[in-house]
């Protein structure tokens, strides 16, 4: 039986052979989609996942009267490889499991959800690729492996290449996990309970700015509609423990998989796209999407500067920072005014 | 045979009874001094030690020609109760050794301190209190445990009162150093090795700013006065293993000693000095100091909103921010350019 509610599609990838040369055997590609393809192919949107997301963890973005309006739309969600519903290493069998799932860059991604996209529907043209986070990371793949397809892009509190700061957050987030000798080097047969709880710990101090503990927002941070939930803690404590370690320790969520997609967001570099031979200022040359990148104004580690930078290089590229102290988290979901002002831009850019 | 160069003197605490109600029984205060006491008693300095630091450690801010000159002050460097000098959980007979030691506070670090000042030389007045991060918290309380002692304050990179996001951090350190089972509560015989790499790599992402990191100081970092080396590493895995591992992994630290200066740590708050019942902006109006705070720009945990909101209520209070990228290392004396603007404020506020 599965710990997963099968409210989903799965995309056979065959023999998927990954961009350092290993190959996930029989590949899946988990999605879910909303809305219905038109006749000419052409209202397809892609909004991948994020770190530990799933699909699901996607939709509060999606609604009648919004952007991504399954009305005019039909969207996509593909889940990223690693994330538990695609192939990934708690899923995949031996001798390709666990900690021997090989690493997915974000080309790799992309190039699995181009599959799904061009040899399940045919589509060959994109409105619109959006995604926060990781699935920001995707959203500036899309735009520079496939520039004809992609219309417009709206990464939103992400990068097109992962800083070394933040790679080096994500070097203590991997410390914290693999501190615990449960983890047994990938190869535990029960969760690494103790590592997992400290790995979200040391999430905590990252996923949200300082002025939002200040100003104590976690004691009413009103609707999520990413969780269904009314979200108010009486205590930091009882924050820490609910929404991080309750996050990293839900039996959906494994520790290989989850150090499979930190490693893909470690290693995240459009520069690294085939042709492109490392330079990330060419690939972003080469990006024909009229983008808007939304970075957070307080996002600890990935700092609107990022996006400032990589903008200026983008030929149809703008920059909007989202204000507020929610930091990376006002693209989670979770906030009820950020979502209104990502909802806004993505309106803006798809009457575009 | 000790593990420390015997540069220092030791005196004698008694039986230090804490804020708690423990005691420390035969405590001891590891302290040097610099520059001689003048006739009338009237030229002496406090300096206390920051965070897993050493009196040695806050040498850099001393010397000929520079604010604290000690042709012309007599300088005292408090090491902080719980650093391994000090009264530690490493250094503690049983049965108040390493997990039982007690829990000690900012105002208990200054109870201990004023009684060297007071009870070894019969100092009472300071023209200065200054202290870096931990330092900066011991000079705060400084002001606040006696305020009409006290002429002169200058904490720089530090704050009067922990602050939630602070303390979240602080957390995120803690879980990945007691993730591993090595650490055994606290009973140990061999240092909790992949934690204390683990808690290095969680504080490496807090320590300098996102942008040290975008602009690679790291690999020109200039001439630390504080390590008496040219700092400069060729690749960010060089300088997070020999930066930062090493600093935990050095013999020096120990892992409860570093619990236990980071308890102190997350419980400041000058609002807890005796009389104040818990009320931090009671204790900052009542300093009598004038108190020039010197948080860094871009310091991740000790932000200057932190100080700007405390300066308010300093009757003799003002904030100046120390600008660029080295976040709160900007006060550690690793950092050529930063030692220049903390010592020239030292400068103007002696002469004031």
């Amino acid at each position: 039986m599965s710990k997963f509610v099968e409210d989903y599609e799965v995309f056979d990838l065959g023999e998927f052979e990954l961009q350092s040369g290993a190959v996930i055997h029989g590949g899946k590609l988990a999605y879910k989609t909303f809305g219905e393809l038109d006749a000419d192919k052409s209202n397809a949107v892609v909004y991948p996942t994020w770190y530990s997301g799933f699909h699901w963890d996607n939709e509060w973005l999606i609604g009648d009267g919004m952007a991504l309006d399954p009305a005019k739309y039909f969207i996509v969600i593909p889940n990223m490889l690693g994330n538990g519903l695609s192939s990934s290493p708690s899923n995949t069998p031996p001798p390709f499991d666990r900690a021997r799932f090989p690493r997915v860059t974000f080309y790799d991604q992309v190039e699995a959800q181009h599959k799904l996209i061009t040899e399940q529907w045919g589509i060959e043209t994109l409105p619109l690729v959006t995604g926060w986070s990781m699935g920001a990371g995707q959203t500036y793949q899309w735009a520079v492996s496939y520039p004809d397809m992609v219309q417009r892009a709206c990464p939103f509190c992400g990068s097109s290449k992962t800083s070394e700061h933040n790679f080096v957050f994500l070097e203590g987030v991997k410390a914290a996990l693999t501190a615990d000798a449960a983890f047994k080097q990938g190869w535990y047969d029960a969760p690494p309970v103790r590592g997992l709880r400290a790995a979200a710990r040391v999430y905590a101090g990252w996923g949200f700015s300082q002025a939002f503990f200040w100003d104590q927002v976690y004691k009413r941070m009103g609707h999520s509609r990413r969780l269904g939930l009314d979200l108010a803690f009486p205590s930091l404590e009882d924050y820490l423990v609910w929404f991080w370690e309750g996050h990293f320790l839900d039996p959906r969520r494994d520790a290989n998989d989850l150090l499979s997609m930190l490693w893909t967001w470690q290693y995240g570099d459009i520069g690294q796209t085939p042709g492109f031979d490392g330079d990330t200022v060419k690939a972003l040359q080469s990006i024909k999407a009229r983008l808007i990148a939304l970075p957070a104004e307080k996002d600890l580690y990935f700092p609107p500067e990022d996006e400032q930078w990589a903008s200026q290089h983008i030929p149809n590229g703008e920059v909007r920072v989202i204000p507020g102290v929610w930091g990376h988290f006002a693209g989670s979901g979770d906030s009820p005014v950020d979502l209104e002002y990502i909802d806004d831009v993505l309106k803006e850019l798809l009457a575009s």
